[in-house]
């Protein structure tokens, strides 16, 4: 890859930093030092603590709504400072920097073009950083070389060795069955909305397709508004997957359903 | 209007979303695929789920602090996917995007010089946009709307029809009575600051302006350190409203009050 | 010192005001309108409302993350509006703008060259400004003056009155004993890591150093991988002080402890 030609000078920061105390922003910090020009966006910084799976599963389906070249910085990262490995993955057009604990998984099972590496540490010498602390990697090795990498004047490859194995996502697999279809709810959002990592395509295996969870049955609809206010609904969400929503109202309240909860699609016989 | 001279380059952000999912953050990514010079300001994305009214309220208060030439994207939408319309006016000096459900409307009652369109939506094919979602048009129309027109690359004319009526807001009246002036709790801060829509020159009206909520008295004030620590005082804040705030403290948890609750004014006898 | 020189265009925002209002967001429209080309970060918005002490705190241990000549803005200001000072700071190649309440005492404890200046209100004027509010200098009165000098169109001594004392922090001062240091959490991080002002050279003290709190000794760690999932652990945070954290879990909600509580370091025997 000729870095320069593709970079769109964009970086992205996925975390589960939060906004209590001034990670986000001291990276920031970081990579406004070494690329001054750089165009940072907030992708997610309030995922669940802890669970690489699901800021994996948002940054998989948010990645390609950004410029082609963008750098995606994506730090859910409990082993930081242990021996975890660092990836840095091309694909579809896009760059990824994250820790090898299962973040990109599932996006790295897609069909696009994709070359994956492993931080080569004995290669970051070359960037004459400060010495890392042991608990806050990225603002002291992932905003660095990000920087470097949208700045186009560090290419993937000469800081990485391939690889062609990585950690595996802790997410569940969704299941196919013969009767049924069934995920978990991977994410919750502001509204209260039940998003499942159950991809929408999953529909298409039934001619009526009915949804169940936490004992109950949703109807399908479209969009929120087509539903009375107060009824739960589920719908195809515009990130492409199954989701749970109260119209006017909030589902996981309303269900008492939360992070891990089944979700089922069979036939509405 | 000649878009090109009066545009700033910088689009301001209004919406419900919350940090919990990336709304916000792809949203940010399509303006950059489209106005890759864009200066993307965040305005608000906390006010009260499904209340175009208080979103409407802090953009009717706040535009002005801008640069002419702004593009202000207000998207709290609960009716998105289904009919309603989708307006874009120029009010004095600046340019605004959001759903017709009335968020726009306390703001279009001032007296600078306006023009209000509605989305022409078989215009919208000329600009080549991806199909949108039923329930993200946040990211799907007005985020590559607001790229164009903030890029000059599109006035409002081209892509609206002429509109004289539009939803009206439904935030209740603030109630000018002979004896006094009553209006409601609109937004609450971080503080637990009470923030009504009752605009400061309604003082004007009372020679011994007294101001009550919730069964209390409060004395008015100038500033928060005017008060004793504790004390629950009212104000004209910052953003030219009627304010009840607790010093060092905060008016809502002390006074029990909510968005919608009223506030009073009448003449200290 | 010769602004113009030494700016890096960048200027940082820390403040109490949360996301609720657009209190923010009208700091950044402001700065917008006095120097578009500002880089704007976000530091931190989310300390404990009313509490200059942990802003700064967070100032000290961060601001040396962005380049030399960066303007850190820093709002936590409840005594706005009264007679309180401001304070302009020239501090180890950046500048600061804050209220004189005690939020920049510790960081101008430091050893790195310094000039502290007291705004002088008389030559405010010379900006040519609307009149403030009484409750929101920082819009009003900090963020243009901070684009002023951000955009090296202003040097500090222009504007302010040198000065040699200063209101002092709040904090409690690091207290140094024979057989023991003790400390107190002044922050506490969304994965509820109990954030100390104990600065990591105190461990020097001690041969066997021992961390103590909420009636508890914690083994000390170089990262939180290093312990077992529900293990309270202390260590050497990224920012270079004492920190009392859960491996995997919440430290704040597991030992029950707040803001201001003690912690203590002494000889293991």
């Amino acid at each position: 890859m000729a870095a320069a030609a593709v970079t769109s000078g964009i970086i992205t920061l996925t975390t589960d930093f939060g906004h209590d105390a001034p990670f986000v922003g001291t990276m920031k910090g970081v990579i406004l030092r070494y690329f001054r020009e750089a165009c940072i966006v907030d992708l997610l910084h309030e995922t669940a603590v802890y669970t690489p799976a699901e800021a994996g599963f948002w940054l998989q389906r948010s990645y390609h709504y950004f410029p082609a070249g963008t750098v995606h910085v994506a730090v859910v990262d409990p082993g930081v400072g242990t021996d975890r490995a660092i990836l840095l993955a091309e694909y579809d057009g896009h760059i990824f920097l994250a820790p090898d604990n299962g973040l990109l998984a599932d996006l790295l099972t897609g069909t696009g073009p994709k070359k994956v590496y492993m931080l080569d540490v004995d290669k970051l010498v070359n960037l004459n950083l400060p010495a890392p602390s042991a608990t806050f990697h990225g603002r002291d090795i992932f905003a660095p070389l990000a920087a470097h990498v949208a700045a186009a004047a560090l290419s993937v490859e000469a800081i990485g060795k391939p690889v062609d194995a990585w950690v595996t996502s802790s997410l569940p697999v969704v299941e196919v069955g013969k009767q049924s279809i069934s995920g978990v709810v991977v994410s919750i959002d502001r509204y209260g909305n039940l998003i499942s990592n159950i991809d929408a395509s999953a529909l298409n295996h039934f001619a009526r397709p009915q949804v169940g969870a936490a004992g109950s049955v949703f109807s399908l609809q479209r969009t929120y508004g087509d539903a009375s206010s107060g009824d739960c609904i589920a719908l195809v969400n515009s990130f492409g997957v199954l989701e749970i929503a109260q119209a006017n109202g909030n589902a996981a309240a309303a269900l008492q359903m939360r992070r891990g909860d089944k979700i089922v699609i069979q036939e509405d016989i």
